[in-house]
């Protein structure tokens, strides 16, 4: 099992985070997906370790930003 | 045709905007949502005037208040 936790960036509200929810679950082989909406911290559980390519590209989608 | 203006409480994004445009047109006889996110302000048009218990119900059940 891998743990990720990114900081993402223009989450304000419940429907943001449940935006980014869907499409960071959306990723192959992600079991779980823990947003805190007032750090912005995302934190990912998968099977193997998810691309960063693919978690920004999920966060984009999305339609927000990965911070640094 | 009626036009009735309220001012809501608590939207932070466009999904906000979405939620409140989506139960508010599900009022029977809504023919329009306009929502301005930055002021509150949401329009609707409709056959005949709404409800003010209609249309505080539809906010409601989108998550947010009705200012006053």
């Amino acid at each position: 099992m891998s743990e990720q936790t990114i900081t993402v960036t223009g989450m304000s509200c419940q429907h943001c985070v449940n935006a980014v929810t869907e499409e960071v679950t959306e990723i192959p082989g992600v079991t779980g997906v823990e947003v805190n909406l007032e750090t912005g911290a995302v934190t990912v559980t998968s099977e193997a370790p998810v691309a960063d390519s693919a978690l920004a590209a999920a966060i984009d989608e999305a339609g927000y930003s990965i911070k640094g």
